[in-house]
């Protein structure tokens, strides 16, 4: 489970008391407060870090912590702060972290000379998870996962770590699959026709309407939205459309054909993202609801750096 | 000086040791804040509210807190909350908050029939601040203020409340600006040409980089970027180019015409987000540097809810 797409250590730990034990991170943060959730019986960093000290400290204190390296300067950065334990991250495609396959075999030569247990490989195909057309993103999973098992067979280790909410079922080569975004989604994952139910929202109050324009405002915002996957979208009614998010404030008009306003003063949105990791992360906490009562509130106490 | 643009009393303290002690915020956490920190000489929400007990809870300590109206209903809601002092709030062209011009004399009278104290108008201009042509952006503010100043004349008060950073020296019909952006600035603000310099940069380390692709990759990304306006850029070195930018790593390529990778694994980039706005409400603090030397941090305390 991925926890970067939901920060949380209070849905992690239903998923922990579910019998899932592995947790994959993306910033230190995110592991040191996993391990001190008490949830630290399997914590990768999926990601490379030049400063280890702070993981090698959780190792200290009993948590089982690996680290992806993808470099001769990870690798030393792991060693020196007290890890022991590595994957070795392969670029499978993505423009982001990883080695070159090549380098896949050597540099966990050169982890194993220094010490460290390479648990195997990660690699993920982030450039293929968000396709629409499932063919192409069986086509590209395939492709990607082509060089990382290649690369798995050079390194050795039983972990082959890689996939995510889009690739869920298409991705048949991991062991480990880094998936977190399904469990909350957005409005990008709901083009993928995955059998999740989107869970996210962010309720807001229209705070003014404008009858010559036609429109009402929400009082949602960029800041409490992930912008980067293009704007939010009206859960209900969902046939409105959004005409302009700015800082603090949702503009949105009628359905077509329709007249405006579309909602009165007073009136509850709902307002779904297009991007759920983002949208988790810029809040402090979430409510969660069974039809319109609160049941349980989740700090959002993974966020930040 | 607009508090959403930089949500931290710690500008506001040094604005208010230069003379300044009227502030505009956008949400009532950040008046809030900004009493609490002993700024509450004169404070505008400009913004529209249903629900101002805190705001009045914050008039009963001895706060001057005034709150934007664009309704009955707002208006109402200030009345019940105990805020004593409003401004009309006019749509002058963008399609968010304010009452249709219209309607601007009657809702003054109303307010003044309650028992309100009407001290003006505000009109924000939001949607010519960001042009850059400043012959367009000039022509957008003159019929965007015509209609403010006329609507002025229909309510009374001091004060006309508008404008802002793309504005500041375009708008004349203002008596208070609502500017905040130019204090630190992005590169939307600096397409504008504007007198300004642009202090915030997120700071980041190259993590990463593919000799075969040719690109580096550091550990910043759009959980700590506002990406509404479009993507960041780098600052040093400036010629290169962002590549993309996920949740926690930003990859870039080389300059035009030169071979990359761009960076070595360990190098410190400045990454300057196109809105800065969002961009400082997604971090806990603010380093603040002369040269390389930190010489205060500065707590982003008024952002969230």
């Amino acid at each position: 489970m991925l926890m970067s797409a939901m920060p949380t250590t209070a849905l992690a730990r239903r998923m922990h008391a579910l019998g899932h034990t592995g947790f994959t991170c993306a910033t230190v943060r995110e592991v040191e407060g996993m391990a001190a959730a008490g949830l630290g019986d399997d914590l990768l960093l999926a990601n490379e870090v030049l400063d280890a000290r702070r993981l090698g400290a959780l190792v200290e204190a009993g948590a089982r912590i690996t680290v992806a390296v993808d470099s001769p300067e990870t690798l030393a950065a792991a060693v020196a702060g007290g890890v022991r334990e590595v994957l070795i991250d392969v670029c499978v495609g993505l423009p982001r972290c990883g080695c070159i396959p090549a380098d896949a075999g050597p540099l966990a030569d050169q982890a194993r000379a220094a010490g460290l247990t390479v648990r195997g490989v990660m690699g993920y195909e982030g450039h293929v998870v968000g396709l629409e057309d499932r063919a192409e993103r069986e086509a590209g999973v395939e492709e990607a996962m082509a060089i990382l098992v290649a690369a798995h067979e050079a390194v050795g280790g039983d972990i082959v770590s890689g996939g995510g909410s889009g690739t869920w079922d298409l991705n048949q080569a991991v062991t480990e699959l880094q998936a977190g975004s399904y469990l909350l989604g957005d409005t990008a994952y709901a083009k993928l026709g995955m059998p999740f139910e989107q869970a996210l929202s962010v309720l807001g109050t229209v705070i003014s309407v404008n009858r010559d324009g036609g429109w009402a405002v929400a009082d949602i915002g960029l800041k409490s939205l992930g912008m980067d996957h293009g704007k939010p979208s009206l859960a209900d009614p969902d046939d409105a459309r959004v005409w302009i998010t700015s800082d603090e404030h949702l503009t949105f008009g009628p359905a077509k054909g329709e007249a405006g306003p579309p909602a009165r003063i007073g009136d509850r949105v709902r307002v779904v993202s297009a991007h759920v990791d983002p949208t988790v992360a810029y809040h402090e906490r979430m409510h969660v609801t069974q039809g319109d009562e609160v049941v349980d509130v989740w700090p959002v106490d993974l966020r930040n750096w």
